[in-house]
C-alpha cells in the first residue's frame, strides 16, 4: 500500500478537491467508501442510494397492461465538458431519450463510473453535480451504482455507463415495423448541434455566435404525442450518425422508402459554416436533443401542434413522407430540386461523440 | 477515412476473426451493424435483442405484491481470460449475484461494451459467447446493449457493464437494518478462489494442484432459503475486499457486533498456500461465488439445508453470529483462541479482481 493511502486511512479528512482518484479508490475497502459517501453519493443524494445495498428495490408499476423498458448505453465523450453540456449530462439525457423512444416513462437510473487513476476528485464531483440536475430536469432517480478505478493509461478520465427503466403506459407497439406507407416523418427541430459544438472545442474553434449541444432530455415532448393519441408508428432519436442514419435504419428495417426533402430540414447557421469549413455533411452530425417521430399522415397536424407545444419540439417540421415502393432506400431531394440516395456513413465523421 | 475502412464497407465478407477492433466499429453506421450483426448479436442471439430498438419492452410481473431489483456494475478484469472464467462470465454472474442478494430472481440484463480499438474481433466473439452460456445458465436474458469504440491506449481491450433487472416475489425486506443480535452468519463455501486464481495467472505461479475462480450464478442456492421460508435478514456477495468487508460493512450499517470463528472459514489448501507465499490475509481476497446470509438462530438448521441441497451450497457453515453490543464492529476468534478486530483494508490487495 503506498503511504499516501495509509494517510488517507488515518486522517478523517475530507476528500479534497484537489487530489486525484488513486487505484485504491476502486478497492471496495475504506478509501472508496470515503469516495462514495463524500463525492459520487453527496452530489447524487438520494433515499435509494442511501441504502448502499448491492442493488436497489423499486415498486412494480399497478397497472397490469403496463409493460417496462429497458436500455443501457456507455459514454466516452470527449471532451469531458462542452458547450451546452458534459459527459455527466449526456450520459443521464442520452439513456433518458433511449427510453423515450420506446414510449416510455424513463423512471429509474442506475450509474456506473470507470474512472482511470489520476482523475480530479473535483472533475468527478462536477460530473456527479451535472447528473443529479440532469436527473431532476427529467424527472428520473439515479437509484444504484458502481465505481471501478483502472490504471492511469488504461482508461481516459471517466467513462460512464448508465441503464434505464422505464414505464410504458400505453398498448400499441412504436418500432420501424409498425411503418406503412404514407406515413409523415416529423423532426423536431434543428441538427447538427451536439456534434459541431464537440467538434469546435476539440478543433479550438472560435465562433462568433454562440453554439450549444442540444443535449436534452425528450421523454416530456414525445409522451405529449402519446397523451395527445397521435397513434406514432416509430420514434427515433439522432444521435451517432445523426439523421440521415436514422432515416436509413428505419428504411432497411421497415422495407419501405422514405423520402425527405433537404429544404425542411433546419441547421443553425453557425453548424452549417462550420460543417462547410470542415466538409461535413450535417445529415451524419449527431445530435443529443433531436428525434424523429413517423405517424399516419391524417395525424401529422396533430402532432405538429402537441410537439410545437414543447419548447424542445418548438420548431417540431414535417420532413417528408414514407413512400410504397419496397426499396429499403433513402431519398434525399435536395435543396436544387435533385434527387440523391442517402445513406449512412461506414464509421463516423467524429468519433467519440457520446 | 482511413483506407481499410472503405475497403470493408465495400466487401459484404464475413467480419473475420483475424480482423481487430477500428474506431469505426463504435461510429453507428455501417461497420458497426455489420460488427452487431455478425459477433455481438450472433453470439448473444435472442428475439429481444434482435429488435436492434433503442431499449427493450418486458412485461411488468403479475402480481401487485411484487417489486423489482435493479443494479449495476462495470467489469474491469485483468486478465480478461483466468482459469475457470472470464470478463463476460464474471459480467453476467456478478450482476446476477447483485440481484440474488436483494433477494430477486434475476431476469433481464443489459449488457455495454467498451472496446479499445486493435482488440481482436475473436477475443470479443469468445466473450460473447461465454456471456451466452452464463446468461443460459443462470436462466437471464440479455435483452438491450450497447457498443463503443475508444482509441488505443484509451481504454485497456474490453470494459462490460451489465445492469440487471429481477423481480422480488416475497414481501420481507433484506439488508444490513434487518440484522438482529444472536443471528446466525452462514458462509456458503470456501473463500479466496476467485482473487487467488487471478493471482495466479497474474504472476505466472504454477499450481500442482488446479485452482478456478469459483466465479458462479448464486441466485437460485439463495432462492432456496428464501422458497425454504427462512426469514433471511441479510445477504451479502463477498466479491471486493472479500468476507472482511463484507462482515464489516454489516456491522457498520447494523450497528451491532459480529462474532466470526476463523476455524469455520473453509479455504481450499491451494489458496492458503499461495496466500502464505505472498502475504496475503484470505479473508480480504476476492470472491465470486459465495455470499453469506445472516438469518435468526433458530431458523440456522433450515438454512443450513437449504442451502447443501445446492451444489453452490454444499459446503455452507455457519461461521459466526450477531452480538449484543453495539461496537459496530467484526471481532475473529483465530485458530490458536485469540480475538481479534477484523477490519476493512484501506485499498485493495489485488485491484482489477472484478
Amino acid at each position: 500500500m503506498a503511504p499516501d493511502q495509509e494517510i488517507q486511512l488515518l486522517c478523517p479528512v475530507p476528500v479534497a478537491d484537489d487530489q486525484k482518484i488513486m487505484l485504491a479508490h476502486g478497492g471496495g475497502g475504506r478509501l472508496m467508501q470515503r469516495l462514495l459517501d463524500q463525492v459520487v453519493l453527496k452530489e447524487l443524494h438520494n433515499d435509494c442510494l442511501q441504502e448502499r445495498h448491492d442493488c436497489a428495490l423499486v415498486p412494480t408499476p399497478k397497472s397490469a397492461s403496463t409493460r417496462l423498458a429497458f436500455t443501457t448505453d456507455s459514454y466516452v465523450v470527449r471532451p469531458l465538458f462542452f458547450s451546452g453540456g458534459d459527459i455527466g449530462t449526456l450520459a443521464v439525457n442520452g439513456t433518458v431519450n433511449d427510453l423515450a423512444m420506446g414510449g416510455a416513462k424513463p423512471t429509474w437510473l442506475s450509474a456506473s463510473f470507470i474512472l482511470e487513476e489520476g482523475l480530479p476528485i473535483s472533475t468527478l464531483r462536477r460530473i456527479c453535480a451535472s447528473m443529479r440536475r440532469a436527473a431532476q430536469a427529467a424527472e428520473v432517480t439515479i437509484v444504484t451504482g458502481d465505481t471501478k478505478v483502472v490504471e492511469r493509461g488504461k482508461g481516459d478520465g471517466i467513462f460512464i455507463t448508465t441503464s434505464g427503466v422505464g414505464v410504458v403506459n400505453h398498448a400499441h407497439p412504436i418500432g420501424p415495423r409498425q411503418v406503412r406507407p404514407g406515413d409523415a416523418i416529423l423532426l423536431s427541430g434543428d441538427v447538427g448541434r451536439h456534434g459541431i459544438a464537440l467538434m469546435a472545442v476539440r478543433e479550438g474553434i472560435r465562433l462568433e455566435t454562440s453554439l450549444e449541444s442540444d443535449c436534452a432530455p425528450l421523454a416530456r415532448t414525445v409522451l405529449r404525442l402519446l397523451d395527445a393519441d397521435v397513434p406514432v408508428h416509430c420514434l427515433r432519436d439522432l444521435t451517432r450518425g445523426g439523421l440521415a442514419s436514422a432515416l436509413v435504419e428505419i428504411a432497411e428495417a421497415s422495407g419501405l422508402e422514405l423520402e425527405v426533402d433537404e429544404n425542411k430540414i433546419a441547421v443553425a447557421e453557425p453548424v452549417r459554416a462550420i460543417c462547410e469549413i470542415l466538409g461535413l455533411d450535417v445529415l451524419h452530425v449527431a445530435n443529443e436533443g433531436r428525434f424523429i417521430a413517423l405517424v399516419p399522415s391524417d395525424h401529422a397536424e396533430k402532432a405538429l401542434e402537441a410537439l410545437r407545444g414543447d419548447p424542445l419540439g418548438a420548431d417540431a417540421r414535417q420532413i417528408g413522407r414514407v413512400a410504397e415502393p419496397a426499396s429499403r432506400r433513402v431519398i434525399l431531394r435536395s435543396a436544387l430540386g435533385t434527387r440523391r440516395i442517402l445513406d449512412m456513413l461506414s464509421g463516423e465523421q467524429l468519433p467519440r461523440i457520446c
